[in-house]
């Protein structure tokens, strides 16, 4: 528990790793080791603490990201797809732990995880933010223990420069109620309610999206019934809780089997 | 103070005309004097009390609505345009209050008002309800105080049977908002936000459509600037308090001079 | 599923009785075949309808339980502890189900429905609201899978006639969230926050009662951590859903093994 | 419009002051023109870009006021009491805006703001959010619309380390309903309910204090009647919105004729 787990961040000078780079700063149980970026950037070769514009802290930014992960015991890795499965062939190398919250992986690029998978302990979010993992394994029980009776509603708020609605998070709660109605989301997605609707149809869920100043990220998902209504809410208010995650990721896989993991065994609660 | 008022209810066999019924009755300061439905209807002639149902209250239903009110204080009608318009004379005749929750009039049978306006006291609302009134004059207020780096967000949920989307109510919010910003609706209006939006438009007013169970009526509107939102929410209940609104119109119109008002005046709000 | 159960009601003319009376002839899978009041209550040998305040609907009431039992396939009980310890005598003896809503049994006059329970099918609840029981136990898992960097809070909102906080609700919340965290709820409690707290404890459950209008009962479970918050939400707007989880106990304990049971079992959601 | 003001910060080291800093550079009508600090503070001669961390800025950090106002159009001042009356005093001197955003004023040492009012511009208020002075005002008049019919209840929630409750907010806006009702919070004051409270008194305003996380700052008053609740409610996600309100002021008070203004009237908004 007292052991210090050495870190690599991956895409280092992007406002991911650069908020990676803080929260393993402040964290008791986690140390920075390596601060990869790829060739030709321009922070490659210097300090990171002078890139970042601050004093210097001694972790020099390489672009061979191998080396880098030589005296690490987790690399943590938003960057992207192709880049993602590089640094998974070089964990597994290494043998540690590899957190991805690379997004827009294609099925196929996934799949292509399961060889590293053997030798890497790699785990892997689509969001690592802890609650609103936890709210879409609750989603589901709760989907499932209600019928339809109960009418599942999504509803998000989001800052005034998104650009998509319903937001990914949404959806993904969305597919969550889905499955624990044994139904497929597009079979029963209702997003954008706008004019004459007719009554709302039985079964559907159902899609708002809110937006307005600076809002890091709501999420409701209220299950309607007669007289009663349940709402699990989910409210993030600052974005380094997803570089929190990453680091809660990268102290849990310490010592265990190589494979696949996500966010929801990093909390305890995978099936 | 403690008077107490004769009130006549006119479309006495409907939902709402028997909700007032039951409200008159349970008010220390109003008396049913009245019980008025259209000729040919089956409840005409008949005890209100047996035909509600329940024991003899000793007011009989009547199509002659002007010998209805000739010993009231005020009529409450929630009926249809034309009807109205009808016994807007009647009340005039009498010199009562005539408190109206008539939805759906044209702009030209409203200006039909002004001739019986000059004898009787007309309340009229789309809402009778005092919080929904009261909110509408914040969110014109609030939205005139506040510049365009604050983004309107008007969100309302209903229950599953609703057939039309945004509400009526959360429309008229939205004139409120657009009004204080010096804006029509039309030019600025943003329903049913879905899939690839781009950015938020300054100046926006967006609206989101809830929809699940049996909730009777929830309106929020928020204001969402930098660091900061304000939302000003309304929820009813209980449908009762349409009626409990009319009532208190009703009430509040004793002793005015006659002319044409609306709930903010009701509230002592009006400009 | 189309088999009509034919249930019992205790306790008829009072409050919870009447609401039962009502749900029951709306349910379609559910008949009422008795109706019963203590010997000498005045409805005793009336009509039930009748008593009630509308037409006659052939159901007598009557001071004999164990006879009205005798056709139901389920009696629902919302009495006294004394009386439901007769009735549940009566319900083995008949091998039906009985659904217990009766508040402020003690642990002694528990452990009595054991040998009951030996014949009929017992469920038993606090809370007949499924969405109520469902909010207990999201809340125990989600306190058992966040640690106490997660602040845990209990706000209930009810109406102004309430005499004591926090509700048995929010207690029974509390209790979750304790046994989550493998602590007890009394090491732990912070109730009425005022004046100058000092810093908030950590691992303390705090609770907030507000009080106003005609709330029928709301109550939030908030996780507060860095960054992001968890908030479990359940809103009761009819007092009717309480007779309605009864109904649903009846019908689910339909065919069932003798035993004590509890809404998580009818939700399918026990341990 | 387009005008740049030039403001100078006092308490320039402090958190409040350096939020005012990276306000001031990011703000297109404001250039930062002095800062200060108390003689024998170790920032006193530096350049202020460096002793915050960052790359020179010009502004060198001085202990002689007077000067440092000079130029300036507006001085904003979050510092203590006895600092702040011999700011005002130079401001006076300079002829140019003094925004007040100390707290902790006695009534006495507020009247002593009389004589510099009479050459400058000052504004003051206790919490320079534009919303929740907007709410504020809301409040006042909400309360006065609505009799006592309508229960006065304030919610408000902040992080884990505020020691007292309910928060200075919280009472403002108590006071604001109060006065609304014409009556004074202490008579009517119920704060910390626990226990057996018996009903709801008629009149009360109640106060609910919730702690936990890092919740920067919420409020809601409710207004909750018969079937209808009013809620309003201000959310604080930043606490760089304190800054930018003391940035507000100090634009709008350009031109204006020397006074004490607050910021109901930066908002356009005082009676």
């Amino acid at each position: 528990m007292t052991q210090t787990a050495g870190i690599t961040i991956t895409g280092v000078s992007g406002r991911m790793g650069q908020m990676l780079v803080q929260q393993v700063a402040e964290h008791a149980q986690t140390l920075l080791v390596g601060a990869v970026e790829r060739s030709g950037h321009d922070w490659v070769g210097q300090d990171l603490g002078v890139a970042m514009g601050g004093p210097a802290n001694g972790v020099i930014v390489t672009d061979d990201a191998a080396q880098a992960m030589r005296d690490a015991q987790a690399v943590i890795d938003f960057t992207a797809p192709a880049a993602t499965l590089g640094f998974a062939a070089m964990a597994a190398e290494a043998g540690i732990v590899h957190v991805i919250g690379t997004t827009g992986m294609t099925e196929q690029e996934i799949a292509q995880l399961k060889t590293p998978a053997e030798r890497a302990i790699i785990v892997r979010a689509g969001n690592m933010s802890l609650g609103v993992n936890l709210l879409t394994l609750l989603t589901r029980k709760v989907a499932a223990a209600l019928d339809a009776d109960f009418d599942i509603e999504i509803i998000e708020s989001h800052h005034n420069r998104k650009v998509d609605a319903p937001s990914g998070t949404a959806l993904m709660l969305g597919e969550a109620a889905a499955e624990g109605r044994g139904v497929t989301l597009a079979e029963v997605s209702d997003s954008g309610r706008d004019g004459m609707t007719g009554a709302r149809k039985r079964g559907d869920i159902g899609f708002s999206a809110i937006r307005g100043g600076d809002i890091v990220g709501e999420h409701d998902v209220m299950f309607a019934g007669a007289g009663e209504r349940i709402i699990l809410r989910h409210i993030a208010s600052d974005r380094a809780l997803f570089a929190r995650g990453a680091l809660r990721a990268a102290l849990w896989g310490q010592g265990r089997s190589p494979g696949e993991y996500d966010m929801l065994d990093v909390l305890g609660l995978g099936d």
